[in-house]
């Protein structure tokens, strides 16, 4: 591995011709720059130089164009949800904040597609769409920006039934390294013509182009949705009923799972009554009667595999309450011990090794005497691990990572992968060369290299020095 | 745009090495070279210089290794059913036929996937999986190779219930063009880690890499399956029942459309007696009540819009020959005019502007005074329209020219795409600058430089000069 390249301070050229072009919208204050140089990982934070309140894609367009010339490293920020260091600005540069592009373009109910500014949240987006039968249905939890859920190829709870960002993003407006705006994509369902830009742009992390617009594909709000909790006596039984549900090919639209821990944390922090065991909370999207059919079938999969107290919730804010606290999950973890740090893995695997992996990693907690609740997108083969550790405790946070190497290890064992939804960043740059091999990494790096001959489009990430 | 480069001969040193590496399976044989330089479209063939036979992703890279080494070119075969002159050595160069490459490398029914080579077809995978419950859809009509299908990013009538060969592709090996041999994507349904090669590989018709390996998504062959044909008075009743049936959001698994006249083709060919009228073939998968409920819907739907004769086939044996009459089309459309070339057209646009799209284009075939009968994947916005045109008359070839140029053109203007699911090869370079602009453009050739810098990869595709 070759030296990271130094930090240099911001060029005072750079500075006055930013001011010049952005006046207000520019800002060298210490707290701005505070706030744009960390996401919710548990790495420390480094700031950037300055910070540039985009408006347009013009306005990114000039930011990236000035930063080029100076070779100064931009980075773009949306909401600051990522949780591997995405957003860090470790050879420092200029952030992008895309935060004020949250308008919506254009919502084509007939075309089940909406156009959005990229910094427009999925929530916003969701609220947009009200009255018009539609939704976006991907949630990763956090209500991330659009362009960034883009970014890091994010899914989330309804994958396994809608797909990720990488499936429903028709096409996208990006500004490349030398302040070229491209568009990639189109409004058509399907096109085979010539290589697939957005497919690379989604996912690279704002290091191949900057989104600033994006294309998605809506769906109509479900006629029937109904969702239901299942504890478990283990969590092997839990994920043997995740596993015959998807190979029997049942439409499900969420099925996660929280083990004992998890839903501790959860009845602590939501105020909720759910039984500590292992459990399944389950979506059904359809009409009255396929909703009831997969219901149906779900329910004699889970007695099969000693699933117990299925209870249901129908009514919209049953429903919601139920969600809530699932998505709540991540910060009832938090509390489960005051003042920790997390280091959350996101592994995904073969559906058939799902059981393996999980049985694997909870002997693994046990042994490395971790605080760590498991949380997951089980239908996708995707699950979370929140590794709770004392900050200034070294032998945990080593402990931490230790148990976190050795998990990603044993997914791509399996013929996973180091990461279903969060992305690269900084913090899984050292598995890179594992996952994919030399030649791909070489061919990763070529494309960088044609994209962006500098390295200023967020350096440091996505690929090992 | 540059001269193309000169048509070179074969080096002896290569025919020597290549010889040498492959014995009787490399062949410079006149019939051989005939057949490897053309496919199913109406360009002329430009045989290449020789034809390897490979067994393996070591014979591809092998064979890839050492054009290289002589700047020579390659291009992978499949099965020869491309129809945009993909094929076509237009600089000469090493045929790598990848057809001897058809076996299954596993199945696993628990994870929904295969691998398989990139040889196989599609029939060949489904015959493979007999047995297990599971099925391939993805079906562009002819029994294309998978690792073809993925290189044209091609879908067919299954694509508007599930996908393309983007959204089926887990992950795929390939051979770059220096030989090395690169992995990309993974057995995990999702992943966020790096760039998605997978996903510019699927598409780049062999021009940045020859895939020989793919990991495919199964699924479960529906426990209930209906098919059913529908005429109606015009074209546009039709069309409007193919967009109320989307934008209510019914999973249809098929919704085919078919001119008057390309019904009147299939009767021929096929000894069918179908209505010659614009013609809908619908086919549901679900459950028992699923399919009902669909059907039902569709139904109704298409009675409001004036659709007559409403025809069930759920017996096997009728919805094969309904579905075999539906494939036969391309075939039975060339025989409405003996002697005549087919110059395909097939653009894609959103849902909501198909109706005038093909409002549009049929006034312009009675305007051209072509003979052209319409089919299409009318679900996804895709149609196509076989031009056919007498080879020995330049004026009936100048008009379909020009008629096709107006429709891509017409295409664009409604936000879609030139090409749909057969991809650009030669024929459809024309149209890149117009549809992605000068900006994408660029960013495709900077990548395409970047991998394959000698430009021995399928030389003279996708990209335009």
């Amino acid at each position: 591995m070759n030296a990271p390249a130094p930090r240099l301070p911001l060029p005072q050229p750079l500075a006055a011709a930013l001011t010049e072009r952005f006046g207000q919208c520019f800002s060298v204050a210490a707290a701005v720059r505070e706030h744009h140089g960390k996401d919710e990982s548990s790495f420390a934070p480094q700031p950037p130089d300055g910070v540039v309140f985009a408006l347009s894609t013009e306005d990114v367009a000039d930011a990236v164009r000035l930063c080029a010339a100076h070779k100064v490293p931009v980075i773009a920020y949306g909401t600051g949800t990522s949780l591997e260091g995405h957003l860090h600005a470790v050879r420092g540069g200029i952030s992008i904040d895309l935060s004020g592009m949250n308008q919506v373009v254009a919502v084509r109910p007939e075309d089940l597609d909406a156009t959005v500014q990229a910094g427009m949240t999925r929530k916003a987006l969701n609220a947009a769409l009200n009255g018009t039968g539609l939704f976006f249905p991907i949630d990763p939890g956090a209500d991330a920006s659009l362009g960034g859920m883009a970014a890091t190829r994010a899914s989330g709870t309804n994958a396994v039934r809608y797909g990720t960002m990488r499936e429903n993003v028709l096409g996208l407006t990006a500004v490349m390294a030398d302040g070229r705006i491209v568009r990639a994509g189109s409004r058509a369902k399907k096109s085979s013509a010539g290589y697939d830009l957005a497919r690379l742009l989604i996912g690279s992390e704002g290091t191949l182009g900057i989104i600033t617009e994006l294309t998605v594909r809506l769906y109509p709000i479900p006629e029937a949705i109904s969702a239901a909790v299942c504890c478990f006596p283990n969590i092997h039984d839990a994920v043997r009923t995740v596993i015959a549900t998807i190979q029997l090919g049942v439409p499900i639209a969420r099925i996660e799972l929280l083990d004992a821990l998890a839903i501790t944390a959860i009845n602590r922090h939501s105020k909720t009554t759910l039984r500590e065991a292992p459990t399944l909370f389950f979506e059904f999207h359809g009409s009255p009667a396929g909703v009831e059919e997969q219901a149906h079938t779900v329910q004699e999969i889970a007695a099969d595999h000693g699933g117990q107290d299925f209870d249901w919730a129908t009514r919209p804010e049953d429903r919601s309450r139920l969600w809530q606290a699932r998505h709540d999950a991540y910060y009832a973890c938090l509390g489960l011990k005051p003042g920790a740090r997390s280091l959350t893995t996101d592994v995904c695997v073969p559906i058939s090794r799902l059981a393996d992996c999980i049985a694997e990693t909870v002997a693994d907690i046990a042994e490395y005497k971790l605080t760590a609740p498991l949380v997951g997108h089980v239908g996708d083969g995707n699950f979370h691990l929140l590794l709770l550790a004392d900050p200034d405790d070294a032998d945990e946070n080593e402990r931490a990572r230790a148990f976190s190497n050795r998990l990603v290890e044993r997914a791509l064992r399996m013929e996973g992968t180091c990461t279903g939804e969060h992305g690269v960043g900084m913090g899984k740059r050292k598995y890179m060369a594992r996952e994919h091999g030399e030649a791909a990494l070489d061919a990763m790096r070529a494309i960088k290299r044609a994209l962006d001959p500098d390295d200023i489009l967020n350096p440091g990430k996505v690929l090992p020095e």
